[in-house]
């Protein structure tokens, strides 16, 4: 069981192997109608494309257990699971012999000493289930508040796409297997991702999230700060890297004269650039909340590696069979989305 | 007040134009003797440097309330105060009317009406001095369970450290006033700091922190993993606006089969490369952690900007007058080590 | 949802007109192994007695759906339902107009007001079920820890039990309908009951609970004391009004000459006699814990009773129909067992 | 550092025999005035009256640090101390050698080994100070929202105060040593002090508590009762050792039909009697919340006492030399009334 947030508080709980995975959001007002679709919908963008994707694909049914009145929160705590269906972890039982590098396998073994016991299965994607139904009810709120939030795929290994995109363009990226803007991207992005996988190799990417409609002075200051609760959540993503606002690391060669955003009025109180991503010492400054995380290329790859042995304590190689993504960026737009409107959910009820 | 971490729970308190800023730590196990030279040495390394920072330098003496029995922890929580000395605010009252770009005043103004009462003290970095207090103890009480935290500038400007250092290294910057590791790049650095301030400008830079010492296994999964809790910790220090763990935003670029760490046996399980920053699914993998944390240029600067005066609501142009650190980076390398002790010791308690 | 506990956090979900009861019980360590059947009887002694109690008598199934493998607590949060078969409240409409004298229908009106949709279920007596399953696994492990738990009729109406009980004597009452520790006075217990029941009126009572095995020094001080902490698990069970511990309201007329408990040696530190209760300064001193609470007589009786119509604003005479237990004090003991199991294993996982 | 409450959140801190004791009171809102003569006049009330009380009075001096604008709260937590004046433990150091018989010298010697360093002072009474700080400020408020709180001594040893009290009544007890309603009533109570001090022996007596001005429906259900955290806060006041509400334990030999409060309209809907004490299900029911608590004789007394000496690990005799009150219910009177304006404006927070 794993605590997250403050007023709108989510419980993640099960493993991938047990019976199943689920979650409770609680903090939510009673009385919000919660179209079941846009679950679904976004369950669907969890799951990998045939096209670039791992083949074995799970249907996940969420069972709501309390919460709702027929389709309407009732101000209780919003419990439910998703039973796992394919429960053999047999093929995973050798990576705790020999474990798998960039994976936890190595520090999981020694942290959790029963993880045979268990499956293991606590570290696993299928978590992330939990937090597409979570996420999806926090973002549909934050939607009836004129919060949206969207993300894409801004880069996948060396192909980038080097032009701004405001949020419109970038919800255009549900569309696309590659999560890329445009379709054009998309064919760069997709080969990017095919050409890994023909050399049993994977690749990684930077994913980048919009949020408008935040009023100024929104978010809080010092462990309170937007940006630090943001990245939290991010970072609790397996595989990100990093995370970074505006310009980023770019501002460590910029002059104070050139990345300070100048205020002007333009029907009110604006700003001329975005250099600091919409956010001023925690708090939006009311323009769009703009980040970016780099994800890892993912570690399973049907390449040869070195690791060693924990029975024999020797040096050996590996070779991971099965079908993996070889690249996990398209699958973790949405699961960075959900993470971002659980935190701004979070803080809006806060304020 | 504002509260940080699980078992020990940081709690920093107070503004920069109230009667004192302090913080309480608790969780600090008893019977611990504390060298309270080495608060006062770290503060010093918080202080501007005369060479390149503000002139304004304030005594901070530390008034300890509860938690110690002579030098040695009573098991309670420590309470401390800082007075502070001097508390004219009426350089400030100015900019509440027509806000700083790239500060919070703006934000503020909305997010807390009353800021004009309190003097907006609440966002003051002087507010660090008691994340350097707690930050001290935290970090002392690691170094005894053979945990080290050190962290040098890795760039400021157009000035880039190159080199791979080593945490020894590292250490070396505690001599230098920009916290570069050599001699030759602190005189690099501190001109770059001075071209800016003779410009009436100011410039940014990047942080790197290494930790050594932490077992295989250390941390924690999802959102208590230990990068989650770091870069909250790190991105609640004001000014910081992007961090990486390992590579970072290079692995977007890299492949799968580049990026793995291989494991291999060298007197024990080791590690051939550090490309991970020594963190796998949230737990160390037994190399040792590295991070890199951007700050952006003092907001503060002496040159023209354009900015809005609330009253009239009409665009205008200021010139912030009073010294100013031309560059944030140097000072804020000890808060960086200070709330990556307080993350740390956190998790090693609940392990 | 409440929620309960510090280390052993309960929580307890549901209304008795929604689709389920259940709770989450979080911080039991894993590997223990937990006999069903345990909770299966304890579920069976908070059922109503044929001969005393209300004739409505639900089947309780208990699914869990996380926190176990096989029957072994897996070191994860336990989550349990249990579903609501009848789920009819159109007998309970009546009472938002014309609320019954002694219920929470008056206060609960104004406190939720959209009670009439939740059918008001979140006060039923049906949310104690959950409480029964994580009390029973709760005092399993007290028992494997050489703690001991058992309660008792000390009197119902003008029944009393007069002599003093062990725990061994307390546990006899679990083969006795009214909660009595000998035949004799079960028959009169149960007469009390009935005469009562046979005048469309009801009688309340007290329960004694006795705790053996505690060591000298188990509990708490200040907000922390164990029967501090008691008083809280108590009272929170609907209809309780008085809790004493030892010699209760005794002691108020006593002198500290009397009351204070002697300390000798006996095998071992003991004490003389034990007017505290097992109890001083929120600690248990070594002896059995003993303490005492009142349950006031079923507010729902047959008899016609005064009160006000909410829709017209007229005084008004209501007779409540159906079968309702004509004292509640038999089904609260295991109530009461249950609630101070999850309060000392909370404190036994805190030492 | 003890804490307590959820959105009124009460930090108690210190020990008798260190620099200081303290509290951190959070949660209350800004712009409040305070009067702090309230706070000394409460302090006053806590002291012993030198008729019957100890002679050894300290001044309090309470030192706010964090929290107030001149007299006006700033929204923050509000810190404070009161320096201890007299730190001589070195009375106290024998006893735990022979433990005092109803004292906590014995178990907590067991849960607190480094209990000698500390010189024990965690369990003080003088703990009680800042407790009442943080009430006065806290009844304070709630008199501003129409909730009045008083008690008074319902009985001393053998004296009993029979007649019904109002708020009014019990007011006036503020002007009498013993706290009682009527000057007759106090000359009756000193002089049974006055007897057991004569014979180097102490006695015990009952508080009774009144809040008026809660409105319909105020509190909270199962583990936020107002009743379960009203026992939880009296509870934890040392030498308390019951409580009831209402008619308490008399309800247990009542019928329904006599114990039910009818409602009636009188200006407004009213109820007839108050046997359940102004509760219903954990929450108001409009009329005055009225519980009594019990508090067990001082257990210092002049008398020959049989304990035990740890070290020989034979039976002994003790004397208790020195001054204590030959009764505590006068000055724990107060103090029933400051941890039930914590709770109260607690649960009026979180309305």
């Amino acid at each position: 069981m794993y605590q997250f947030g403050k007023k709108i508080k989510f419980t993640l709980f099960g493993t991938s192997h047990g019976p199943c995975v689920g979650g409770i959001l609680e903090g939510i007002p009673s009385n919000i109608e919660i179209d079941f679709n846009i679950i679904k919908k976004n369950l669907d963008l969890r799951k990998p494309s045939p096209k670039i994707g791992t083949s074995r694909v799970e249907e996940d049914i969420v069972e709501f257990i309390d919460g709702f009145h027929n389709s309407v929160t009732d101000g209780g705590p919003i419990l439910f699971v998703i039973k796992n269906q394919n429960v053999d972890n047999s093929a995973y039982r050798c990576f705790e012999k020999t474990p798998r590098p960039g994976h936890s396998d190595l520090p999981a073994s020694v942290k959790f000493p029963e993880h045979d016991i268990n499956g293991g299965g606590q570290f696993s994607g299928r978590l992330t289930v939990p937090i597409v139904v979570a996420g999806s009810i926090a973002k549909h709120i934050l939607s009836k508040n004129g919060i949206e939030i969207s993300s894409f795929s801004r880069s996948i290994g060396n192909v980038e796409d080097k032009e701004y995109r405001d949020i419109q363009q970038a919800k255009l990226s549900e569309k696309y297997a590659s999560r890329a803007c445009t379709k054009e991207l998309d064919n760069l992005m997709v080969d990017e991702i095919i050409k890994s996988k023909n050399t049993k190799d994977s690749v990684g990417g930077v994913i980048e999230c919009i949020v408008t409609g935040l009023p100024l002075g929104f978010g809080g200051i010092w462990f309170e700060a937007l940006d630090s609760e943001i990245a939290h959540a991010i970072f609790s993503i397996p595989a990100c890297k990093g995370i970074e606002f505006g310009k980023g690391f770019e501002l460590s060669k910029m002059k104070g004269s050139k990345s300070n955003d100048a205020f002007i009025f333009d029907e009110g109180v604006s700003i001329k650039t975005n250099n600091m991503g919409g956010i001023l010492g925690g708090m939006s400054d009311g323009s769009p909340l703009i980040f970016r995380a780099v994800f890892k290329p993912t570690p399973s790859i049907g390449k040869k590696q070195e690791t060693i042995n924990l029975e024999t304590m020797e040096n050996c190689i590996i070779e991971i069979e099965g079908r993996h993504d070889p690249c996990i960026v398209p699958r973790a737009t949405i699961i960075v989305e959900m993470m971002t409107a659980l935190v701004i959910l979070d803080q809006l009820v806060r304020e």
